[in-house]
């Protein structure tokens, strides 16, 4: 049976890319690598728009989310975290690892932070040296307002506004300087559409500032050792040199497909995705601000959203998601990241519809393809 | 210009492997995933003669040391560190970033620690908690004697016998179990031949019993969680799908071929190497103790290292690794490791008399080749 993979991390990898890692090794110290990685990080920073430096670390994102709590805060020191899903919560147990005394702002599953109580906690305590928050929060499918959240995070010099935006950038707009971001984590196996192994962070003045003052312990994931590596194009410690092979022609063909055209197209099939699932009665599952990234689809009443992601597996070969936590069974979940584009968003609509009927779901096939379909056209 | 990997790490990855690794990419929670990581689990345990649980993380062998600290001394606790070159002097620089008070022997380079020292250390100081070594010291081509420290560690119900195998395993015996080695680490770029971003770390029961009283800060390197994670054939964050895929094969390849018989074909290489160069009037730089994992060869007299090492690269293609800190410009070092054979070591063999004629150095040509033919022919 053919197969589908159309999970939110880790996504579909293109066979250029692919082919690109199946390159004999170069080693981590050779001048072809150096040069290598000249490039790459310049394309980072394309992709992050930012001038400021993009770490390259060999590990899965989480440890560029370990890394952005030990480089910057000690123990004692105090953090603001937004928890509305299962990543979110993960900032605090991160912080409870390190010593770092933590105030949550607990967000409803589907919802987004409203960027005034994250304005009122800062003013309530002056002493909150960093705001965690997901761009893309991938176990509910929200994307939270992080521009708007930055902007009150800004008027605090010693805050730092830190965002895990492994599942978001290179998905929908993250604008890291413009929006002053000052710790901006990603990884390979989201829409870089790279098999995980690498994540990616940049970080601002005022971050590398707040750093020289943390006592933390940290080796691995020691930032200030991997900022005077990549200035000097090198990696502190060995590179995960075929993943990053495979980083040089992901970019390479980001940049030729444009950061706006793939917003633009990402969009269009979250949308088509979303509208083809109302148009059979099923439901988005947030609330507000649902995420292009990933799309979280509630399962019809009476339905067990476990026995469809595994119906579209067994069946059909399709690798979706199922929900997490007090989401499993109620949820389903699709991706828009990694090596998609129309006709596998028309795949996920079409094998949903197919799955549901053999389930009994009342349902005409082809209502939800066609709907769509025409917004896939239209594009 | 044809290229050659004789570094020590990362080393030359076979087209088996690379191929294996351009597959699709499966989602890690996949039931084929499942199932491969149950194989592959007991493929390495197989390698590193244990029955304990072996994890698998997403990073380089470093990321293995750190943890190896973190998950099992706690702030104040006192560990003994063996320190006889670099990666030797990284356990202290890691033990200090944790507040773990440290002992360290320090070993000229290119000679062995000498148990006696290990045991005298000991017995000043019983509240030592683990003792700290490498089974090959990449950086001088030195195998210390883990054997003997460990029938000394093991005495000391409160001590743990932790072993940096990164460049060992795999090319001669380690053997973790009969030899009550409590936790050992290794990785993916040496010996297994795969590209770099995976560390492997095996624990004891003496060494979970240890981690439980363990209250230093972790997280993406949290051993009890992956060891939770590995008994259901699962990673407790993403794992490096594709590389495992690659791990697969090469494990594969080794059982085949054997453990013995790789223990003799690398021993013969280096033997071959090593004295090959004799041949020519270059001395091997270890005094005693000289590892297969890597050879590091001593310049003639009057000549730069560090020429030879970039001439190899620039005139022939051929990238081994230079000296590093103390040693540089005085060795060069050719690996063992990887997707290498007899015709491998033949070619640096004649590679370096090639160079060495070339700066002038008095050679027959083909002097060392000779000797290591001599040597390889009679495997």
């Amino acid at each position: 049976m053919k197969k589908y993979l159309l999970a939110p991390g880790p996504t579909a990898v293109s066979p250029e890319v692919l082919l690109s890692m199946a390159q004999p090794i170069l080693h981590h110290r050779a001048p072809e690598f150096v040069e290598l990685l000249k490039r790459v990080k310049e394309d980072l920073k394309w992709l992050f728009q930012t001038e400021n430096d993009v770490l390259i670390l060999a590990s899965t994102g989480t440890g560029g989310m370990e890394g952005s709590v030990s480089n910057f805060l000690s123990p004692g020191d105090k953090a603001l975290y937004i928890n509305g899903g299962k990543f979110g919560e993960r900032w605090g147990k991160i912080c409870k690892g390190y010593g770092v005394l933590t105030e949550e702002i607990k967000v409803e599953w589907g919802c987004v932070v409203n960027p005034a109580d994250v304005a009122a906690a800062l003013e309530k305590d002056p002493s909150i040296k960093a705001v965690f928050i997901q761009a893309s929060e991938t176990s509910t499918g929200v994307a939270h307002p992080v521009k708007e959240v930055a902007q009150i995070v800004k008027n605090y010099d010693n805050c730092l506004m830190v965002v895990d935006a492994i599942s978001a950038m290179g998905v929908f707009d993250v604008q890291t300087d413009a929006w002053d971001l000052d710790v901006v984590i990603s990884g390979a196996q989201k829409a870089l559409a790279l098999p995980p192994g690498l994540a990616f962070v940049s970080i601002s003045e005022k971050g590398w500032r707040q750093a020289e003052k943390c006592t933390n312990a940290k080796f691995y994931f020691d930032f200030k050792k991997e900022r005077d590596a990549i200035r000097k194009n090198q990696t502190a410690y060995t590179a995960a040199v075929s993943l990053i092979l495979g980083l040089e022609q992901s970019l390479k063909m980001m940049r030729e497909e444009g950061r706006e055209a793939i917003f633009a197209r990402r969009a269009t099939m979250a949308k088509a995705l979303r509208e083809g699932m109302e148009a059979i009665g099923l439901a988005s599952f947030p609330k507000e601000g649902a995420s292009v990234s990933v799309t979280a689809i509630s399962a019809p009443e009476g339905y067990d959203a476990q026995a469809i992601y595994k119906d579209l597996r067994v069946k059909y070969g399709i690798t979706a998601a199922g929900g997490q936590d007090q989401l499993k069974g109620k949820v389903f979940r699709i991706s828009n990241m990694g090596y998609l584009d129309t006709f596998d968003t028309i795949t996920a609509v079409a094998a949903i519809e197919m799955v549901l009927k053999a389930m009994g779901y009342e349902i005409k096939l082809g209502t939800g393809v066609g709907v769509a379909q025409e917004i896939l056209l239209k594009k």
